[in-house]
């Protein structure tokens, strides 16, 4: 949700580049989300993602089903993006499940993210092309050979930032190589 | 190595509690650190660490063993905190194991840690005895109770807060609860 304007404050242009979690956890040996294998661990984590939207007058609402299958949701962000709308309705995806804790894998919740980024819904066609689909395994791959293990991650050259907290520091390494 | 300057900058008072990371692992279902059970997250995190160190002008040394045996280091901790020194003391230890990269479970290492914190080698003899001994276990299973599943972590309330990257928002809740 602030990664546009933090970026544009430090003149950082940010490629959004959706992948599939999915995959990047099994390459770790993790069947689901890390949050449901270690209750501990996730219940910190539900508890820690509601005190900072709080923070951040971000509304939050834990979804009933978790993890979601977000293959149709992320075929539509690779489709949104020759729109330039990749960021637009990436977070309108983001908001309708952890803002209102629907389920991204129905079809109607995406239908009404592609209106809220203005996106025409003939989108969930072209979702459907071979080339869109193999878009996003190739990025799926990238992002394992990265070194990437969870979402968000964000990349600056080399570097390997992974979190919320630490946008600041991936867009601060992003200012010092532009330099 | 911040926690006491930003307390008191607050006004909040901090109380340390040791105990042993292995047992709260264990709890999870780890049999090491997850550091060594995921590859691609513990090369993550030591880079991590590393920025974090260079960026506060802190030594980092990546340690050949670990994770360590911290059970020594832990009673000592205790016992230095009937010396009034078990900040101090235990910030030797964290420096001497992930700033010089030495290993805690060696006996010269912990004397050093000792004479580092100005306390007397007697505290040796005092760490090994039964009282010391059975607090860190009531101490151990009492953070397991409070849902804590890694260090540092940091309580207020009944709040959890993880990491040094919560610090801040573990003090801040513990201003807003003391007014």
């Amino acid at each position: 949700m602030r990664i546009g304007e933090l970026a544009a404050a430090r003149g950082i242009a940010v490629t959004w580049k959706p992948f599939l979690l999915g995959p990047v956890f099994a390459a770790q040996g993790w069947d689901t989300s890390p949050f449901n294998i270690y209750p501990a661990k996730g219940r910190y984590m539900w508890r820690d993602m509601e005190r900072i939207c709080a923070a951040r007058g971000l509304p939050f609402c834990r979804p009933a089903v978790f993890p979601q299958n977000g293959l149709m949701a992320a075929r539509l962000a690779l489709a949104a993006a020759e729109e330039n709308r990749l960021d637009t309705f990436t977070k309108a995806v983001f908001q309708a499940q952890f803002g209102a804790g629907e389920d991204i894998a129905d079809e109607s919740v995406l239908r009404d993210c592609l209106g809220m980024a203005g996106l025409d819904l003939g989108l969930m066609q072209r979702a459907q092309a071979p080339d869109i689909k193999s878009a996003l395994r190739a990025q799926t791959d990238e992002a394992i050979a990265a070194g990437i293990f969870g979402a968000p991650s964000f990349t600056s050259g080399t570097e390997l930032f992974w979190g919320d907290d630490r946008l600041e520091q991936a867009l601060d390494h992003a200012v010092a190589g532009a330099i």
